[in-house]
């Protein structure tokens, strides 16, 4: 089936000329101009990394199986809701015209017949209750005391005309009627919406499947005895779950080395399942420098210095044959975390065919927030609720992944502001469900 | 293995009397009192289905498999961050009882020997920079300032003591430290912690089965030709997506009939695999008390009037040999969604052992928002940011699941509260993420 294959996508490297004389050799479309500091801005490097992902094919799928995925077509209503018109008062379902004789005069009595009439006959009336589907050929309903009943037949009080008391066939819902839209996420309501729609399938792109590739060579998984010098490996389980919370399918493959033979091995043998490579070391220079030699040996890689704190070290790829687009997070915990958030989210969720923008909500600083001049400052804060007013204070701790579980936001601090006064109000990205 | 097994439960029947003279009934424990309008509070009744469903029990789970999962322990830290004592300047590890000689001067020049040293022997140092590790035996760190080199030798200048300008093992996070409690939910930053921390098994509970239960005789799977006077079944979609939203592996399972038997058979049929059933209909009197006879056949059966708008009948029962609880949603699509938030989902929510009370949050209300006094009213409404404040607005379509896909919360009138003006603050719980 087409998603267990590699989504190959169009090569965004330039073309070989016509007349090959000097071998053009391939390489990334040109990054992007550089601030006075000789730094990337953290918006233009994420359009830039954007800018050589495609979303992943879409296919049809069956509608519980899409839930949480995003929509790649736009869907109308297939059918009429209410599918059939109905009585919206309790009385007598009719033809309106049988209502009148030739002099605009009421006519004569009306024949009551059986509900299960395959349709109304000319001159006859069904009873109706309230809700009840009308039968064929009836277009009106003559409410209970617009007549009265007398040996099986209906005498006229009052006329209606066509439609009067009759909730017509599509009323609430028309067949056509747009119900969502491409990109849109289906969440449990939408799922309920399409079925009662009788949509039954959908077009959607698969979970993307974002292989995270732990290497380092003082790191050791955890369980294992850790031995002098090394350290448990925390960073390819934290960035597999926040992929994984994201929408990803997440493979975590670990080399514990920094031997480059045998990482390119195993990111060679990981290409064929991913979607997106993400890696993750120990933090060191040497594992990051181990990883980037790699990369460049197999694909064309882009090295960026990003105006952001934390996380200035940026390196991207595309990998192999296929390009695949590998992200390589720094070391240390918190800049890998907040650089997952600033970039390999809107990676994963362009890849989903969604909208890639972090979610901001604003909420008001209980303590100053400082930042520096020149780069967009990701801070790790605790975000809490009094009454409708969302408060953040800033968290800090000297063990990074204790601050890491401590904060449930980041507040986003651009680049043209230094400081957030208590009281005044600061971006915010949440981490969790509120 | 022992998840894919029945969880039997604890049996809540009152037990046999030990003199069987006359044979007990097995019953429900009492049901909480009536109020003056003869009905049940939505407080009450939801503690008193919560007193009659189990957590299930714990497993060992691989940490990223536990994503997103509910711990069932409290987890310290086996490990002290830093793992060993690190050197917080550039200069020398040194015993500090090496620089001073017997009359307190400053001692001979020490020895500075390979870094690689299995143990620093006394009178010797070690260069280190800051960050280092240090050599066993070392207990403090000389500042480069503090001693001058001459023939592989460091001549003291200054002393230090026990512990000056290291970083003891442990500083950030020391062995046996709280790290997670019990009941809470693992989070990528959580896992993060606790990979970092050497742990790589957690004890948590399995995601609850949930299996959804759609039946009605004129109901039809969406995707079907649907005939007159039938419609599509959009209820068992919705809720069995919003089951899956809350943390459970849902089955949904169709029976579109109201024949007792038919519906009795597909039920006892899923017990197996059922931590919970949920049953779903059309939305005719005839559907609901379809269901209702099997379940009062199968177990134990609760009905209640519940005081609560919409979604006022509400059944439950304990099925079968193993006394599987079952929840019976209304069949109006608002009423069982509003039901399922109101009492599914803190069912799942205890199953899996987590906190059952939907996070409430406030927001600013832009509308009136009218209720009924002694009703718990749960409206829908949509919820939107500006800046740090919340506003909601109750939204009111005729097609009822149009209306929920176009809510993104739901607005809780308590039973004492008449009208919401604008601009008051009311409670909203919030049904997807920010």
């Amino acid at each position: 089936m087409a998603w267990f294959t590699r989504n190959k996508q169009e090569p965004v490297v330039v073309p070989e000329p016509v007349e090959a004389e000097i071998e053009e050799v391939p390489r990334l479309p040109a990054p992007p101009a550089l601030d006075a500091a000789g730094m990337r801005s953290v918006a233009d490097h994420t359009r830039y990394l954007l800018s050589l992902v495609e979303p992943l094919r879409p296919f049809g799928m069956s509608l519980l199986d899409a839930w949480n995925q995003v929509l790649c077509e736009d869907i109308d209503s297939m059918i009429n809701v209410p599918p059939s018109s109905t009585a919206k008062v309790d009385g007598y379902a009719v033809r309106a015209l049988d209502l009148l004789d030739g002099e605009d005069q009421l006519a004569e009595p009306l024949q009551i017949v059986d509900a299960s009439v395959e349709r109304l006959p000319e001159g006859s009336a069904v009873v109706v209750a309230s809700g009840d589907v009308l039968p064929r050929g009836a277009n009106a309903v003559l409410p209970s005391a617009f007549g009265t009943v007398d040996d099986g037949r209906v005498r006229l009080v009052e006329k209606v005309s066509v439609g009067e008391h009759v909730r017509a066939a599509g009323d609430h819902l028309r067949v056509g009627a747009r119900l969502l839209s491409e990109g849109d996420r289906l969440g449990d309501r939408s799922i309920g919406l399409l079925a009662g729609s009788g949509i039954d399938k959908v077009m959607v792109r698969p979970r993307p499947r974002v292989v995270v590739i732990s290497s380092g060579e003082h790191l050791v998984d955890p369980g294992s005895q850790i031995g002098h010098g090394e350290v448990a490996d925390s960073n390819s389980f934290m960035i597999a779950a926040a992929a994984e919370a994201v929408g990803a399918t997440v493979f975590r493959v670990a080399v514990h080395t920094n031997d480059p033979a045998s990482i390119r091995q195993v990111i060679t043998d990981q290409l064929i399942r991913a979607d997106l490579v993400i890696s993750t070391t120990g933090g060191r220079r040497e594992d990051y420098e181990a990883v980037v030699s790699v990369m460049a040996d197999l694909g064309l890689v882009d090295e960026a210095n990003v105006a952001m704190s934390p996380g200035r070290m940026q390196t991207f790829g595309l990998i192999g044959d296929d390009q695949v687009p590998m992200l390589m997070l720094p070391g240390n915990p918190v800049s890998a975390y907040v650089s997952f958030h600033a970039f390999a989210r809107p990676l994963i969720l362009k890849l989903m065919g969604s909208a890639t923008q972090h979610p901001a909500v604003r909420a008001i600083a209980t303590q100053p927030v400082r930042s520096m001049l020149g780069q967009l400052h990701l801070l790790r804060g605790t975000v809490t609720s009094e009454g409708s007013v969302r408060h953040v204070a800033p968290v800090s701790m000297p063990h990074a992944l204790g601050e890491l579980a401590a904060a449930n936001a980041l507040i986003v601090v651009d680049e043209s502001v230094e400081q957030v006064g208590p009281g005044e109000a600061v971006k915010v990205w949440l981490l969790d469900e509120e």
